[in-house]
C-alpha cells in the first residue's frame, strides 16, 4: 500500500532529467517574464475579445498532459484561473487576490484536441468579482470543464 | 483594454525559447512516465503515510511560480488533485475519474518557502470518495489553501 | 463572545411559537408529499422547459427571508438543488445521487423581488451530470447567484 | 417529459394548506425574529464553543426532510451558511457578506438522526475568512457533508 502511494508521488532516484535541467533564473530579464506562465499557456490564441468576454483556442501540447494521456486536470484549473483573471485585467484593475475557485471536470481531452476556453464576468459586488470558463472540445462541442472563478480587486473602498 | 488582455495573456511573437525548447517525446519508454506530473510534483517528499492520510513536504520551486513570484493557483490545484488522489491510489483503485474540485485560496507561498501538504480522506458513497487537503507554511503555520476533490473509482457495482 | 455565538443560534427560552406549531406528519398521506418542498418551492412557476432548461419565475415571500431581510441562502442552496434536479428528473431517471454543489452569491434579492430561476444541463460523464443554475432579478437583470450542481443517477453501467 | 418536470416542482392546482397557512408577517415585532432561521435552526445546542470553533447538536426533525424522507439539501447548506456564520458574529464583525459557499454531499441523514454540526474558522486574507463545516451522524460517525463557506466581513481597509 505504502509502496503504491510512493511510486503514484513518483518518489524514485531516477528523477526526469528533463525537469531537472530546466534551469529557470530567478533573475528574470524581462519583469514581466514568468516560466510557469508560458509554460502552462503558450499556444493561446484570442478568437474573440469584448468587455466581459473573451474566447481562445488551445490544443493540446504533450506537456499538459497527465499519466493518463489526458490534459491534466491542474492545468485546466490554470486555465480557469489565467483565461477568467484575464477579464478582469482587461478592466484595469492592478491586483487581483483570488480567493475561490471551482470546477466540474465533465468530460476529457487529448494530446492534439483543439479547445474552445471562453470566460465570462458574472458580475458581483464591488471588488468582488465571478467568472465563469467553459473549455469544450472544438470538433465535437463536448464540455470539457466548467469553471468558477471569485477574484477581488483592489478598490475595496466601493464595496 | 484589447491590448492589455492580449498582452496579459502574452501573445507577443517571441515566445519563450526555453518553452519552445522542451522536447517533451510522446512516444514514453517508460509506460508510466508523465513529464507534467513531474515538472508539477518533482522534489515533494511523503513524511507520513496512513490509511485514508498522507503528509507531505514541499519547497516552491521558481518553476511553479506565476508573474507575481507567488506559487501559481494551477500549481495548488494540481497538489489538491495529485495528493488527494495518491490517497485513493492506496487503496488499490485501477482507475479514478475526477468530477468536482472546488479549492479557497487563504494565502501566498513564495519561492523557497516550505510548505505541509496534506490530503485526507472524507469517505463517501460508494465508489463516490471526497478528499480534503490543505497547504500550510511550515514556518509560520499559516494556511495556503484548502481543496476538495471529488472522485469515483471503478467498481460502480457498489453505488 | 460565547453570549453572541449563542444569541446568533438563538438559543432562547422562548422559541417562535410559530416553528413549534408546525405540525408536519410524518404519516404522509400523498406519497409524494413533501412539506419541506413545498415550503421551499411554492409559488414557483415554470416558463419555459425545453429537453436540458427550464426557466421558472419565483417572487421572493417572506418565509424564506433572513435575518437582514435578504432571500437566505440556504433557500437559494435549495432552488440550486430542485430546480437543478428537475431537469435530471425530466430525462426519466428514477433516482439522483447529489454529489457536489457550490455556489457564488453575487447579489442580494428582497422580499417581493421578482426573480428568474434557469438551469442548464451541462452535460456529463455517463449516470454523472452537472447542471447550472442561475438566480437573476427580474427587473435589474442583476445576477444574484450562479450555482452547479454534480449529481448521479442510477444507470451507473453506463460510466 | 415535461409533466415530469411540472410535477416534480410541483405545480398543481391543490397547494399545500399548511405553507399557505403560515402566517409571516413582515412586521416583525422582534427586530432580530426570522422566521425562517427559526423554521431552519429550531432544535440546534451548542456542544461547545471555542475561539474559532463551534461545535453543536441537532435532530433531524420532519419539516426539514425532503421527498426522499432525508435531511434536504438546502437545509444542509443551511448549516454551511449558519454554522459558519455563527463562527464570524463570535468575532464581533458586524456585517458579513457571503461570497462563496461549497458542499460536498457524502452520506444521507434521516429523520430523528442526532447529528453533530461542527464549524472551523480556516483563516482568510484581511477581511475575507473561510469556515470548514462538517455534518456526521453522532450514532454511527458517518460523516454527512462537509462544506466550505467565504465570507467578508466590513472592515476591507485591513485587506
Amino acid at each position: 500500500m505504502e509502496t503504491k502511494t510512493r511510486e503514484y508521488l513518483r518518489l524514485t532516484d531516477e528523477d526526469s532529467d528533463r525537469v531537472a535541467g530546466l534551469s529557470i533564473s530567478l533573475r528574470r530579464t524581462e519583469p514581466s517574464y514568468c516560466f510557469y506562465d508560458d509554460f502552462a499557456l503558450k499556444g493561446i490564441r484570442i478568437d474573440k475579445l469584448q468587455p466581459g468576454f473573451v474566447s481562445c483556442s488551445f490544443t493540446v501540447p504533450p506537456r499538459l498532459t497527465d499519466r493518463n494521456g489526458d490534459l491534466a486536470m491542474g492545468a485546466i484549473a490554470n486555465f480557469v484561473d489565467e483565461i477568467g483573471g484575464a477579464l478582469l485585467h482587461e478592466k484595469d484593475t492592478p491586483m487581483k487576490v483570488s480567493v475561490d475557485m471551482s470546477i466540474s471536470y465533465l468530460g476529457k481531452a487529448k494530446v492534439n484536441d483543439e479547445l474552445e476556453i471562453s470566460a465570462k464576468l458574472l458580475g458581483g459586488k464591488g471588488a468582488y468579482n465571478g467568472t465563469l470558463v467553459l473549455l469544450k472540445n472544438k470538433a465535437s462541442g463536448e464540455l470539457i470543464a466548467q469553471g468558477r472563478h471569485s477574484l477581488f480587486t483592489k478598490q475595496f473602498s466601493k464595496i
